[in-house]
């Protein structure tokens, strides 16, 4: 490997300060075969994390492309990642954590761009349910997306300017193609998990599809095989709404030191809505009237959902690229397991030893019920092990990021029940 | 009565043909007591629809103005209108239909502006089931509207300019009460029925309990005595779409013959997803492609559920102003039957004697089944006399503008049956 390893950003004052505080100091500071235990630390208080993110970061050179799906390949190609916990002897304990649309690498750190703790930081960590005292967890960036795997918004080494719109469009499997480079580079035969939710959970399926002797567990949460007309149809209106913005510029925003700050924010505001649930919606805000005691009989945001949704919008534009999102919808829509196997699903999985458990929401209208139920039907027919647990909450798909104490439970318990199996309870 | 009536545009070349067609010319030429039957006719081809519509028109001089829930006034008040069929001599034969929030008055005939069929004519004309051969139909456009009713694009006497953000904000309520001068205006004391779908079904709620006494029989369909905080979040991510446009310029876009054209339509788009039901663009569309063979790894319309989205966005544009679009939208926000009679619903419909019929889709998840049962709840609770109907349907939302046969047979039965009620068998 010609790869480089480089930790960054982590090493942040606020970032130690965090640690400490949660007990992951030995969790982080844990190095890994073949890569450099302790580079110089970089501190980079706010510099663009596409090119320098506060992460470890790989670089394939030129000569080891990203090949993709569309035919056209990316390279160099720089992964961003985080990684918790040690690398065991047999290098049998990775556990490899797939992001969502909007997610990023930093899963169980304080994350440099927001300040707030990991998006999983209640399940990954010392002691908890993916145990990093137990296993070494991996997450990367996305191709595709902004926190320092190449995307958009890096720079396009031909012309010393961001890609924006001429980086090729990537797929799913691409995505999982290039975390696959990384866990290569980083000395990883086989991952004893693969877990994501939404995005996330396609690239599970892709993994236990595309590499499955790689994967010895995976659980796809809240997710599909393929991605729906209505969800499509969302993803659509979000990538008008930014590219209706005319500070997007045909996606040259970052060299005229501009963003469509206004479009990506409504494509947030539509997208988050998606996320939620009726129900949710109703319990949280009702109709309730934000700090006035009657309406205003104007435009303001009279109503809490009203403020929430802006609020949303407004800080999404601050943590999230706009070519990005363009990138990341579009890999989403083109996803379609069966389509890549004949239309028949059982065929992406066959012959797997894979042990699966997926893990659906009542109240999930992005990606219901009824889409894991036909994964799991296509697992069975492929003859692999399978269990799947529907989780009652009301909380809409967003539940798979949020305190859920039966999905907490179910993945205590797949977790258990796979490490007895692979050798390492 | 100081106003005036005026009949226009339908004697365009191509109506005419049109009713001709589908022999409706009795009912479109018929007058009614107090207005000129025949007025010269005037020819407007391409015409600015808010002040010079293809329809008849009301006008209320200033010192009749119409007081509006905010304590604002709108004086003068236009009201434009269509009208199908005769009233009876005893003035008791007459149906007022409300439209939905993007419909307009054109309910039974060509459209002026879009050239398509009434938005109701499958079930509006000569013999059909709201049979103009027996009943004096009226449609009228809301206040806050683009059709020719007094709303944000019709100019403002008090500055020769449009009204844009200077139209104080409209309620259902305020709708309904601009309705009841018209009514009053045509001499009608009391309505045989009224009927909509939607915002029109909201109308139609709030008919039945601010002039109680006036509706013999009402229809709501597909609607809910409030609008709930999902509904409130998507019609938040409309506006926002389109104030996101700078092209929209404060709401004073006419003045500088622009348009938002891009943000209207992508409020139309995230609306529009709403309309349908997922199982209605899973058959409709799923995931096929837009003439192509395979997909072309672009932010092209590769899938047809996009390509019709972006049709839908275009297509609104032609046809409806933003500003309306926001008054509108703000109109449903606004709407809470209960909260205007402290909060228990069966209030609003104290001591009505008006018959009732109920009616939702089972794919409808704008407007939910629940919705119509806590209303139904509310009747019964209110002793009203109530028959409800959950159609089953894939359709969604957009059902009631649909051939749905189990929809028309309650319509039929529905009015046969007050007909005869009323002595109009």
């Amino acid at each position: 490997m010609l790869a480089t390893g480089l930790r960054k950003g982590l090493a942040k004052q606020k970032c130690v300060l965090y640690i400490e505080r949660f007990g992951l100091n030995a969790g982080i500071s844990t190095g890994f075969p073949g890569v450099p235990r302790s580079k110089k630390k970089v501190f980079i208080a706010h510099g663009p994390q596409a090119d320098e993110p506060d992460s470890l970061i790989v670089r394939f050179p030129a000569d080891q492309p990203l090949v993709l799906d569309s035919g056209a390949a990316i390279a160099p190609l720089q992964i961003a990642y985080q990684t918790y916990g040690s690398l065991n002897e047999a290098r049998s304990n990775a556990v490899l954590v797939c992001h969502a649309l909007t997610g990023d690498q930093h899963v169980a750190n304080e994350n440099p761009v927001t300040g707030k703790p990991g998006w999983w930081e209640t399940l990954i960590g010392p002691g908890r349910i993916i145990d990093t005292d137990r296993y070494f967890v991996i997450c990367c960036n996305v191709v595709g997306g902004c926190l320092g795997s190449t995307g958009p918004a890096s720079l396009n080494p031909a012309t010393g300017k961001p890609y924006a719109l001429d980086l090729p469009v990537v797929t799913i499997r691409d995505m999982v193609r290039a975390q696959a480079m990384l866990i290569d580079h980083l000395g990883i035969d086989s991952l004893f998990a693969v877990v994501g939710g939404s995005m996330g959970g396609m690239q599970v399926l892709e993994w236990a599809s595309t590499y499955r002797d790689r994967v010895f567990a995976a659980m796809p949460i809240a997710t599909a095989a393929k991605h729906s007309a209505q969800n499509i149809a969302f993803h659509e209106v979000g990538r008008q709404a930014i590219m209706a913005d005319p500070a997007w510029a045909g996606g040259r925003y970052r060299e005229q030191a501009q963003r469509p700050e206004k479009g990506l924010a409504v494509a947030r505001m539509a997208a988050h809505i998606t996320y939620l649930s009726e129900p949710a919606l109703q319990r949280k805000f009702g109709r309730k009237l934000q700090d006035r005691a009657a309406p205003t009989f104007s435009f303001d945001a009279d109503f809490q959902v009203e403020s929430y949704l802006r609020y949303q919008g407004s800080s999404f534009v601050e943590r999230f690229d706009a070519n990005s999102y363009l990138y990341l919808t579009r890999a989403m829509d083109y996803f379609d397991l069966a389509a890549d196997h004949g239309g028949i699903l059982a065929k992406a999985f066959a012959g797997t030893k894979t042990r699966f458990c997926v893990v659906s929401f009542t109240s999930d209208w992005l990606f219901p019920t009824a889409d894991s139920r036909a994964l799991v039907h296509a697992l069975n027919a492929a003859g692999a092990l399978v269990s799947f647990v529907e989780i009652v909450s009301d909380k809409g798909h967003d539940a798979f990021l949020l305190e859920e104490p039966e999905f907490f439970a179910t993945l205590r318990g797949f977790v258990m029940a796979a490490a007895k199996a692979r050798g390492l309870a």
